[in-house]
């Protein structure tokens, strides 16, 4: 097992590992002596919510739970407020728990929640996607959806602890773990040179524990320096201008994995002098490399996206591997940018 | 004019004084270059909008305005959702700015949509009640209510600015004028004996800027020492807890001035040696000291307020003027307490 400490507003580790799962009551009587409520999705459900309802009940803790639509929809200001209610109908207090199980649209609607209730009760992240061990568990960013566009509405907030049991990646369908490896090839583009080699020589059979905890370490390291998200952190956002107009347009059937890579791919080709390997790496990871949306169609939609500012919107610009700068560019300027990624 | 600093997580001034609405278009130009969204109710609207407006347009900002309902029940989930939609249709990025311009209601609402729209955007605060000049302005709580209680959901958010026009008092309805004294007799007895006596000889004819200036201080300094009110903060709840008790037993009909300041008088009565002259002062302000709801019924009602810390409840124990206390007191205790209050 590999534990990295966060140093955040409020310090809190990331332990990454087989067989996590079952220290989660343990863990979780650290944090509170009352109840805890986990937060679940119906894909996850049925595989982990009885090992993780047994692991708390176990520790002597009051156990709730609630198993929620999977899928993006979720996010939402419905889902939010039936949390919401949920927890004063059962008069939780401020030391109570919320537990996260599932991936990313679990843990930012229920890292809102845990954010907002009471303003701020304790939580304890378990992701069960590789996508949110690398990268939603990490960092402090909790949101929800509005109609008009992702995660415009949220908080920064620091769980008190998360958990990633890489044996959850088993259960992983194919296409939902290729989400997840478009976000480490990202990481590795930005940071990590030896890390990108690895995925070269090992493809999807790479060293699980070894690679997450590599990329939680860089996130960390990035999220620390710029926790409220003013500058630095900015660089996480490789390929996400694009994406996220690539999930829009597609009304968010296009995953938020598989629109980053497209997107990465792009940034790639528009700039980057490695851009044959970056290509190259994704394809080996049956991901896709560009869209079929005009860049017309994606600079509009990535002008409503929050990291616009004003008239200039910042990209994160890959001149090389492990050499990638944020760069502000005229609002006019988007479509050609776009247009040199196909 | 007095001046204010609060040096919290984000250090910001609370400026005091006469004819500040008309500076509101150059202080919000030294924080945007952008939009403006004025958040008001139909109380205020007629009242003070067109000079704000006026200001901030002459300042040379785009501004956009909005009149809510006036009354508790606007500090809902549906007017925050109301609010975030309008921002996101509008595309308001985090190089825009909120003004609140209202008393409290308002300025929790707002805060709360300032706290989470795009995790963040810039907000001035503008109270123009006594009570959120002397409370809900100072200490970055922003909140909205759910049905089952007051402020269950909420951040701890710090405005850029807080303008306190005391010209804006002149308007107020004699009732509500009498609310914020409830308060402000409140911060005399947990802080102050000199502002006790000033109250005591001048009655409502205090000297506002120092009234309130007092006032800001006082919770100034609480706030900074405890910012995310886990401690001595827990003071500024003096009679809060019998106070929505009250509130939520009149179906929010009785004030929450009111409510705290019949509150304050039963906690007086209960535990404080100096009782005779609490009452009394609060009775020269024409407020009540006493409510018509039992002891048992407002103990039921305090147990779902979010101060309940598992099997105890915190309690601001008036010992005597500027000799406060948080005490611990069984759940179980609680009844008891109250009713010693009669």
């Amino acid at each position: 097992m590999n534990t990295v400490r966060v140093p955040a507003s409020r310090s809190y580790e990331v332990k990454i590992g087989s067989g996590l799962l079952q220290s989660l009551g343990a863990e979780a009587a650290r944090i509170t002596k009352g109840r805890v409520l986990v937060v679940t999705d119906e894909n996850v459900a049925p595989l982990y919510l009885a090992a993780a309802y047994r692991s708390l009940h176990e520790a002597g803790l009051g156990v709730c739970t609630i198993s929620l639509p999977a899928g993006e929809a979720t996010k939402s200001p419905e889902y939010y407020l039936k949390l919401l209610n949920l927890l004063a109908e059962k008069q939780f207090t401020r030391s109570d728990l919320l537990v996260a199980l599932g991936g990313g649209v679990i843990g930012d609607l229920t890292g809102f929640v845990a954010a907002t209730y009471l303003r701020g009760v304790p939580l304890i992240q378990v992701p069960t996607t590789l996508l949110s061990m690398v990268d939603s568990s990490v960092g402090g960013k909790t949101a929800i959806d509005l109609p008009t566009g992702k995660n415009l509405v949220g908080a920064f907030y620091q769980p008190s602890l998360v958990l990633c049991d890489i044996d959850s990646l088993n259960t992983l369908p194919e296409e939902v773990f290729s989400d997840g490896c478009a976000e480490v090839i990202k990481t590795a583009i930005l940071f990590d040179r030896e890390l990108f080699a690895h995925l070269q020589e090992r493809g999807k059979d790479f060293d699980r524990e070894y690679v997450i905890s590599a990329c939680v370490r860089h996130k960390r390291d990035v999220v620390c320096a710029d926790e409220f998200d003013r500058g630095e952190r900015q660089k996480l956002n490789l390929g996400h201008t694009i994406a996220h107009g690539i999930e829009k347009e597609s009304g968010y059937l296009i995953s938020h994995g598989r629109a980053v890579a497209a997107g990465t791919a792009m940034m790639a080709r528009a700039y980057c002098k490695e851009k044959a390997a970056v290509v190259a790496l994704l394809q080996q990871f049956n991901l896709p490399v560009t869209t079929e949306f005009s860049a017309p169609t994606l600079a509009i939609a990535a002008l409503a996206d929050k990291k616009r500012s004003g008239d200039t919107v910042t990209l994160v610009v890959p001149h090389a591997i492990g050499d990638c700068r944020l760069e502000k560019v005229p609002v006019s300027d988007l479509e050609a940018v776009i247009q040199r990624g196909y």
